[in-house]
């Protein structure tokens, strides 16, 4: 019922983009370290997912809207949206996902 | 889709818990703002939660388990499992749930 999150071991998912996971019943939270540079290609799924940049800048395109993330600003990216960003500087984020990413459980 | 923090109005949920939320299709994210001291009474809900403190130090128990929450610990707290706690400091936290608090829109 308690997870720290520096005892996750962190999984590099694509260039750039180390990732330490919790999930849960109903969610997943993913702790990002991004690389400056590094892209995310666009793509979609169907879990809903929420964003965040906890340090740094990062360029997100969600559907049609481009915006660059900062702390205090939070992407709602719906069901099968299209999105995908680059990372302006080295930068943490924060997604979470509902329903789980089975994907991502490793 | 995007949604700056700064410009959601707070609501005090009870004394000592200001809170903004954003109602997402399948999550709720809550942002409060706690003051020193202040009890949240033990309750539960079907709306399986993640907890995390942001800044400041929280007292938090979940079923028999009780954990000072700092920034670095998250806790998962499943469905309808009674929680409650105190803010130990000032503190500012981030809840997530799923699915949505429909108790919580206003």
């Amino acid at each position: 019922m308690f997870q720290e999150i520096d005892q996750i071991a962190p999984v590099e998912i694509i260039n750039g983009y180390k990732a330490k996971f919790i999930h849960a019943a109903t969610m997943t939270m993913a702790f990002w370290e991004v690389t400056a540079g590094a892209a995310m290609p666009v793509h979609h799924h169907e879990n809903e997912q929420i964003s965040q940049v906890l340090e740094g800048k990062f360029e997100l395109t969600v559907g049609n809207e481009r915006k660059v993330l900062e702390p205090g600003l939070v992407a709602i990216i719906p069901s099968n949206v299209a999105h995908g960003g680059v990372a302006i500087t080295d930068c943490k984020l924060l997604d979470i996902f509902s329903p789980v990413r089975g994907d991502y459980k490793v």
